[in-house]
């Protein structure tokens, strides 16, 4: 541990002094965009913000923010939906932006081994120029950190294939509390030594220890992607579907994205310049792309697949997109929530998951509670299936933030009974604090307490975040 | 927590008057079999046998024996090879053989729930019968259980696609070692609300809790396998082999199991009844194995990819198994290990793992190493390359155990220098105890220890196991 020998100062001045006026910014000079993040959660007025050049200098800081008990706050780029990121008062900010090179790419372990301030999208970048592919992915690629994504535990669009960001990720090195530094960058697929801090590091959003660098795992480029847009007249035929395509396309499924039809009716009537994919009504629509390595081989394997299902009675409808532009034109209709809080000025938005089982129970019940609690209402539906995700957004007509409360009360007292998460994807961070134990059971949180406070006994690590 | 109300009396008293004794069973009735697993190490005078029914009944003696500081050591099918479930003198022996069963199958959300006692191969068998296919084999399935596999975080042949243990399991209930029931058992495929306590208890090897269900993840069913033997000149060869099968036979790889010549030279002076895969003499042997869904088009899919590789000159040579019972052979030349231990009295086995870059120096290091130092030894070298993991058997002309301490020392050193791992699949139990600082750092043990007195602060669970 660092000797902190400007322990009688203050701690911002403990800081400067031993690192230095470049890598500290005190308070007032903190610019604007370092006080919020997506997620919309007010911030407070931190009292430095720092930019550590290298790990030793994060170990630094942290020795000096341990000794002093000064609180933390982690930042990567800002784009969580959970608050985790958005500081409070008196708070020291830090941020890894300055730890953001790629360090190495080793083609023949097929990782690559980066810094956390690394962009999401260098790395997919990174991976392709090296003849590779990393396939995590989310819309936020442009902002969002290597860092910030490992912290949450990021999701997004391919997990039904390539999983989770924890898949992606062979060894992490990381800064506990107290400066210590948790040395674990290997490039072994097995490494069965003792506990596995690398996935209790991963999506403990800063709360456990801020990861500093980690090798990432690099798959095979896939060279062909084929993709349908599918109706269907009912939830069995939905699982059905999923069922039968992993089954019969050789593990290719790379998403599996449905909608219910208060979805496709909310965007037809919302985005006219979007095509609609399939002309008739059906009570569900499905969004079916699968990815491999031989183009001419899938795309017949894939027709003849869809096919069968319609021979089987499973679709009512489907079409394959026949060239990249019209599978864009199908993703365009799928990613069309990026556009919604323009036209739902009060939206609620849950990111919620259960067992595939009981995803049409789940969607039943919260549609028809809010259907009866708030007739004008506008509830829409649709979610990454596969991994038993949906996404749900309600527009109450009014925007008073006690409706938006009973809302989140209804629809997450829904989670708990089916025995669902009240975060498939996104975190608990700051927003969903108050609603873990509808998630995670007595036992869990006195466990998960244990950790956090054997790891960070002063409790400087994004308090008030997740517990 | 249960109230202990005779503790006043000796702990093994306690037990009987909490849970009777058809759940306790004294010292000297405990029978022979659980005194050791196929570890060979030695074991202690155990105080106590105890079975629960349920969960509830493992919370009670675990509540019980944490009032006493009584030391327990937990046992599933006893096949470890790491010594972790051989009982120490006065040890509290718990078996969860009575809670052994398949508790639901959803084959809508393609979960099978099972109890920690079920044999591995039952739920393979549960899953076939389902329609759907348990990934995870190794050769103890008849034997071992789930609760002992997930503690392990078993490995075996197909970890190369479907991963390790951990990546079968979605939800788990454990109980800590004071008693609390740490529950789980969620079916979700994304769930990031807090700390990922599943991935911390799976691979803890029975020192951070008791696995007592869990929720397993069920895959569709291969319902095709090709098989090839592949003889090559260099190890450049054999990763170039790995790379492009990974990214042209659409990930379908499901084995890359490579064997030096040591291995193949000396299965073939040793094992006449089997056949020779090849006539010829190649630096390296691949046995490559790929699955999925269309027999049809992935066999073209393999003969071509094949006939490609010999074409760029990656391949001197390559069989295609054309029967079942042909790649059965070919696996038999991959599982003669099985009967090494007759051969080789004197045998030092290793269960190493590195980056696929450093496989082929750290081979060369160690046998040249050996050669030099022992030059009456054999050493053979095989592994699941695909996954960074060899296997060493070393034989010693001298059997004494201080030159196999010195072996390990040598080898383990290697390790240590080429920042691999000492424990790619069997775990640490005691017998890799005093090795672990060649592959953790020190910050990581640091942290391994504090969570483990968080989690149990009465050191009760697998003292002197792994740390």
């Amino acid at each position: 541990m660092t000797d902190t020998t400007h322990s009688n100062l203050p701690v911002v001045e403990q800081l400067i002094a031993a690192l230095g006026a470049d890598v500290v910014t005190v308070a007032d000079a903190i610019g604007e965009r370092r006080l919020a993040d997506w997620s919309g959660v007010p911030a407070g007025k931190p009292a430095a913000l720092v930019r550590p050049l290298d790990t030793a200098e994060l170990s630094q800081i942290m020795a000096i923010c341990h000794a002093a008990g000064q609180p933390v706050v982690v930042q990567g780029g800002l784009t969580g939906l959970a608050g985790g990121a958005s500081p409070r008062d008196g708070e020291v900010v830090i941020s890894l932006e300055r730890m953001k090179a790629i360090e190495e790419i080793d083609p023949v372990s097929a990782t690559m081994t980066v810094q956390a301030g690394c962009i999401l999208q260098t790395v997919q970048e990174a991976a392709i120029e090296a003849g590779y592919y990393f396939p995590l992915d989310l819309g936020a690629r442009g902002s969002c950190t290597i860092g910030g994504v490992l912290a949450t535990n990021a999701g997004g669009n391919r997990v039904i294939k390539y999983g989770m960001a924890r898949e992606s990720v062979l060894g992490i090195e990381a800064v506990l509390g107290d400066g210590t530094i948790v040395s674990g960058l290997h490039k072994m697929l097995k490494n069965n030594s003792g506990y596995d801090l690398k996935n209790l590091l991963i999506g403990s959003e800063g709360t456990l220890g801020i990861i500093t660098r980690a090798v990432l795992r690099m798959r095979a480029r896939p060279m062909a992607v084929s993709t349908a847009w599918c109706g269907l007249g009912d939830f069995a035929s939905v699982t059905t579907l999923l069922r039968r395509a992993q089954a019969e396309l050789s593990g290719g499924v790379s998403a599996f994205e449905v909608m219910w039809p208060s979805y496709v009716n909310f965007v037809h009537a919302n985005f006219e310049e979007l095509r609609r994919p399939l002309a008739g009504q059906h009570a569900f629509h499905v969004l079916l792309e699968t990815d491999g390595a031989d183009a001419e081989a899938q795309a017949a394997q894939f027709e003849a697949f869809l096919a069968q299902m319609f021979e089987d009675g499973i679709l009512e409808d489907a079409t394959i997109a026949m060239s990249e532009r019209a599978a864009l034109d199908f993703w365009a209709v799928r990613d069309a929530p990026g556009e919604f809080p323009r036209l739902m000025p009060a939206m609620v938005a849950f990111d919620i998951s259960f067992a595939v089982r009981d995803l049409a129970e789940a969607a039943d019940r919260i549609t028809a509670g809010l259907a009866t609690r708030y007739p004008d209402a506008l509830a829409v539906v649709y979610g990454h299936l596969g991994d038993g995700n949906i996404h749900l957004i309600v527009n109450p007509s009014d925007p008073s933030p006690g409706v938006a409360k009973e809302i989140e009360a209804f629809v997450y007292g829904v989670v708990q009974d089916l025995n669902g998460s009240v975060s498939a994807e996104h975190g608990i961070g700051v927003k969903k604090r108050d609603v873990l134990d509808c998630t995670r059971a007595q036992g869990e949180r006195v466990a998960m307490q244990a950790i956090r406070s054997a790891l960070d006994p002063r409790a400087i690590l994004g308090r008030g975040r997740i517990l």
